[in-house]
């Protein structure tokens, strides 16, 4: 059955993404569709990016995944197409697959790019504001129906790419930052376990507080106390045990984030 | 594959769209749902009518869409059921989906309309405060499972119409105002390219603020800057470039929208 | 078609969700998957149980339930599967289906639970703060899928159980408290119908409020009046006719709700 992501910043208050599905399903009926998100802060392609890196790869091999976070729509930038390791990518050519494509090549994986240049795989009127519906809604579709990227695209070399910040190191410190805050408060950052040598006697220091160690899970702290440990994508994490870490502190993405080891240890 | 699609005002915080869900699942197992949107604000019908009209006939043909906006749920206003142009809509008969009906008898196309009286292809026990549950879900599953709409109700042809407001021509102005207001802070207005000229040189006022000329594409003015243009729907909309024009200049539907041809010309 | 259904307190910004559909059809190509809801308020078991009380009993016999609000994750409580009635549920066992266990009980159903022990049925890496998408996801679709939940887990007896607070009697009154407040702002409370006699001139008072008998449909009253009617789930409702009594009356869950029957009647 063929799978289709959608990944956005429309929102759901106004049948945007909806459209999309049934233009979807005009071109691909038995197409069954999931949506990642479609509350990435509008016109932000720094978070759509981090979310498509961290979700797409548990969907299986053969998912076309539309993602639309599109400040530039209707302007200059081209409609993108990318084959990954048997998944598929959809959307602008402005960074927003580019965490996704890094990653793949860090692991050897080559990425095969295309524009998407052929109208006849398009609906027959293109708005200059709605290309999620008009250009990348149908050529999805049609893929994951069994038309070749090939035919709906002219391949390409160098899709745009986003800088993505890594933390500095200053003597036995990792300087980061604050990446993302989820639902429950919780804040990623981009110091990630491959920083650090799997030891938990560090000092994190975050908006003011000074947390000493990583802990294993929230159990290992009572409730309402500020912990750190090592999140479900590798990444150091801060959390209020059964509480809200950004609400209590104020910490919003981009924030600094300092990890030092011990007094004499190699960080 | 039979395909539904759902838009009410429940919101998707309290499991109601999910429970309908199952009640279709449980009628028509192999329907593909998608969902249009649930935040039309509460019973708010008008929002719920242009949403309709902006999204359902992106959908295939044969799509059953199950709209609830439904202030009076269990007083005298009648389940409703109507076919049109292929597509089948089910819902309380309130003005729900006339703009849907208007806008295809204006292409000419004739609507079939069915007030649904066969309990039969309801729940069991109907209550008095969740229709979409209860009368409309299992309605629209029956429906898409192949029973034939002459089966779960009787004919009529009166069903509640909605007042669209229209803009009004003053002099070489047309007086209109502000229809939706998108996840962007994107305005849309009820005057449309069938109300202009083709021309780009026209004076959009708004919230005491006054543009020159309508741009193609957001590229055409600075980010920041308040811009018009004709929309994906053919409507004029204002927006701020790269930002949220709602929230700069506190925009509300109902506001009024003034655009006047330059001095001289007819608008 | 094998038919999941999902409700967490994971909201729908993360892209959680997303994941876990993933994850699902990577094991159950076929599956179809409806959200319940993702907006249980963080961390509350009780919120969430009572969603699964209302909701899940619509879906077809054979749907499988993974629910998780789970508070606890990482820590030592257990993986749960059990099956009640021809339904599946699958999540945390921290009580959060244990009102659906009790009603089932309470109609002379016996409900089967077992301990997931069997690691060959989650993914391969699991971690310590996302069960969902690393357990209980993978072990929905493998139960969907049509492994029997006696090879994935364990049999046993006695599932955390949530106390549910019983209206209390006291004289004439029922005393008992809002329970849930919905999208419109309607109150539901733990007083039932059970409780009351099927008359409708009791006398409810809330928040300084007293409402005088209880109607039948909204239309028994003016728009913007509170009236308390028995609801859709046989408990007793309090709304603001076309308005949101929970906002203007600033009504939260747990605030007290009093029943009386006339002077002189038991209640």
């Amino acid at each position: 059955m063929p799978t289709i992501s959608i990944l956005t910043d429309f929102g759901l208050r106004d049948g945007y993404v909806g459209v999309m599905k049934g233009v979807i399903w005009k071109i691909c009926p038995d197409a069954q569709i999931a949506d990642i998100t479609h509350n990435i802060p509008p016109q932000n392609i720094h978070q759509g990016a981090i979310a498509l890196l961290r979700t797409t790869r548990y969907f299986p091999k053969g998912t076309v995944h539309i993602a639309v976070v599109d400040p530039g729509v209707g302007t200059h930038r081209n409609p993108l197409a990318a084959e990954v390791d048997g998944h598929y990518y959809i959307g602008p050519d402005n960074g927003l697959f580019s965490l996704v494509f890094a990653d793949a090549e860090a692991r050897g994986i080559t990425c095969h790019f295309f524009i998407l240049d052929k109208p006849e795989y398009w609906l027959p009127d293109v708005s200059r504001v709605f290309h999620g519906r008009d250009i990348f809604a149908p050529a999805a579709a049609h893929l994951a129906a069994g038309v070749p990227l090939e035919k709906m695209g002219t391949p390409f070399t160098d899709p745009a790419r986003l800088a993505n910040p890594e933390p500095r190191r200053l003597g036995n410190e990792w300087l980061g930052e604050v990446v993302t805050i989820d639902n429950f408060g919780n804040i990623a950052t981009n110091i990630g376990s491959k920083h650090l040598q799997g030891r938990d006697n560090y000092i994190v220091k975050i908006a003011g507080q000074t947390i000493q160690g990583l802990i294993h899970t929230f159990e290992d702290r009572p409730a309402g106390e500020l912990a750190a440990m090592i999140g479900t994508d590798e990444d150091l994490i801060v959390a209020v045990v059964k509480g809200n870490a950004a609400e209590k502190f104020n910490i919003k993405p981009g924030d600094l984030v300092e990890v030092q080891s011990p007094a004499g240890d190699p960080a």
